[in-house]
């Protein structure tokens, strides 16, 4: 059967150049000119040549495979950032695998693990909320294979990282509330030691201060950004007889649940209360109002990200120098706050 | 460094046994009484043993990886099934790596050649809706690894498959609307080739005819599930001003699609026309009104096809050999049918 397969050689052989330059062009290698590997890619797709990527990463020790630590792919976020990372690495003749780590310090520690058994050229992570450490990061840059950071990032680790502008995307949101006459605002905001939380508090906190309102720390919330969780946070607001005229949160799904919670108690949308969220869930579009938020530019993130780690994988030795790239985030203005 | 490090060895001495002995109550081994198992790993714990997966996976052949391929895993659905088979795999010292097909037939060909360079013990998987054949599936059984498929089955293949009983599912929801006092209810359905789709058809017409209602071929649409194509179908029924008084949808996002038309025309749900989806996606409960939909078991359907994916593992030979699991599904009766 192997004898009617396809080879480099049938392809050196219809071009007349050698196996070796075959393969380097099939790998997009530097040296080999543009207009060589369009021609080997045009006879291998003629003569229906399939790569034998396990035989390669054998002989070259590269697996061609990019591995992706997320909290969970099951947020629009994290899956778009996935999409435009795969968008590039396709494009490479690269594949991604995806680990999860549900935000759990140990599962993240296995993550890397698994992935580096998986024999990945590099790593692509976004950090979970209870990562104590970053030992296992440190890991991937000890073997000498990229590992570049994506939205919750650590300063700990000297590498390439892609962030959105947070400060921005909160400061615009907090000051639109105040220009649609919201005075007292409150924010959720979770784990001051993870940066995205950390930026969008300081952008809520200096929007109200270029606006002349004093921060009220009472009115400045902890919770754990799920639905569930934005439920009891109001239900205890609402509870405490605290006056305000607006909700903040750093998460789309905490200010669906406050939605609820105030619905249920009869408040009006947005005419009693203007609400406005973080993340552009595809949920937001969906609800009654509809939800104000910031969208993240998540397929820009995941393709400057993959760029960025192609970057670092094709230019040996620069692994641990960090570049930072910072998006600008988008204010999406919808009924909740208008 | 690597001498300070715990090791087997140090692990045997303790328990004055021997090193292989140890190796395979850490790895689960059958053969090992529990009682050394919980020996082994007390004192592993103890001495902060670290298992070194990568040599433990070059000496053994098995790198405790398990790939999963789905079309997306930003799907609550597939998401809640990943949990599910993580739950069992990380009990029993399995990583879980996911790759993800688009639906796409090309790259679900290629997602399976990632994990088998990624060496992965197994795959399980859910087919994509273009996959024209399982050829590539065949490649994971020729290399003498499990397969296990769910939902997104094909009876091409003589594997384990775990399915929820989809004919159910549709029959109990149109069995309720005709309850409800619907006469005329359209369908929402795909590509007939995939199983699920299929099935929940025929649930929809053996429900219309068992009520002594005959199918009306005019009635059924193909969408292509997602909400946009739920909104073009409703936009081309509205025009071509069928009747009807309810649509039962394969796909939570077509329904939501075709509710938003019909709110947008001064349509009320469910009192001109009622409504209901298929998946119990989180957004079917946020939304106004709320939409009445299938649940679909997903994590004990992951956690079921983990099960079956282990037992084959560890029963060397019987690959090939299919169980049909089929998981009763359950309707969930929101306000858009009540």
């Amino acid at each position: 059967m192997k004898k009617n397969k396809a080879t480099i050689h049938d392809i050196a052989e219809k071009l007349n150049i050698t196996a070796s330059t075959v393969s380097r062009a099939l790998n997009d290698n530097p040296r080999i000119s543009d207009a060589t590997k369009k021609k080997v890619l045009k006879i291998a797709k003629q003569i229906n040549y399939q790569p034998n990527h396990i035989a390669s990463a054998l002989r070259s020790g590269k697996s061609r495979l990019v591995g992706v630590i997320v909290p969970t792919a099951n947020r629009n976020f994290f899956s778009s950032v996935i999409r435009g990372i795969e968008d590039i690495a396709n494009n490479l003749n690269y594949k991604i695998i995806i680990s999860q780590s549900y935000d759990e310090f140990e599962k993240e520690v296995q993550n890397v693990e698994a992935l580096l058994n998986a024999r990945v050229d590099g790593v692509i992570a976004s950090i979970g909320k209870t990562t104590e450490n970053v030992e296992h990061f440190q890991k991937i840059l000890e073997k000498g294979i990229p590992l570049v950071l994506f939205d919750r990032i650590s300063n700990e680790l000297e590498v390439s990282q892609v962030v959105i502008d947070d400060h921005l995307g909160a400061y615009q949101t907090v000051d639109h509330l105040i220009k649609s006459g919201c005075k007292r605002i409150i924010h959720f905001t979770s784990n001051q030691r993870i940066n995205i939380y950390k930026e969008r508090k300081r952008g809520y906190e200096d929007a109200l201060v270029d606006n002349g309102i004093a921060v009220d720390p009472k009115l400045i919330f902890d919770c754990n950004m799920q639905l569930e969780g934005g439920r009891q946070v109001m239900q205890g607001i609402l509870d405490q007889k605290i006056k305000f005229d607006a909700v903040f949160s750093s998460s789309d799904y905490s200010i669906m649940g406050a939605m609820q919670v105030l619905k249920e108690k009869g408040f009006k949308i947005p005419e009693d209360i203007k609400l406005a969220g973080f993340g552009n869930e595809p949920f937001t579009s969906f609800t009654e109002p509809s939800i104000t938020t910031v969208d993240q530019k998540s397929v820009p993130m995941g393709q400057i990200t993959a760029e960025t780690f192609f970057e670092i994988l094709n230019s040996d030795g620069n692994n641990v120098m960090g570049k930072k790239t910072i998006l600008k985030p988008e204010l999406i203005i919808r009924d909740s706050s208008l």
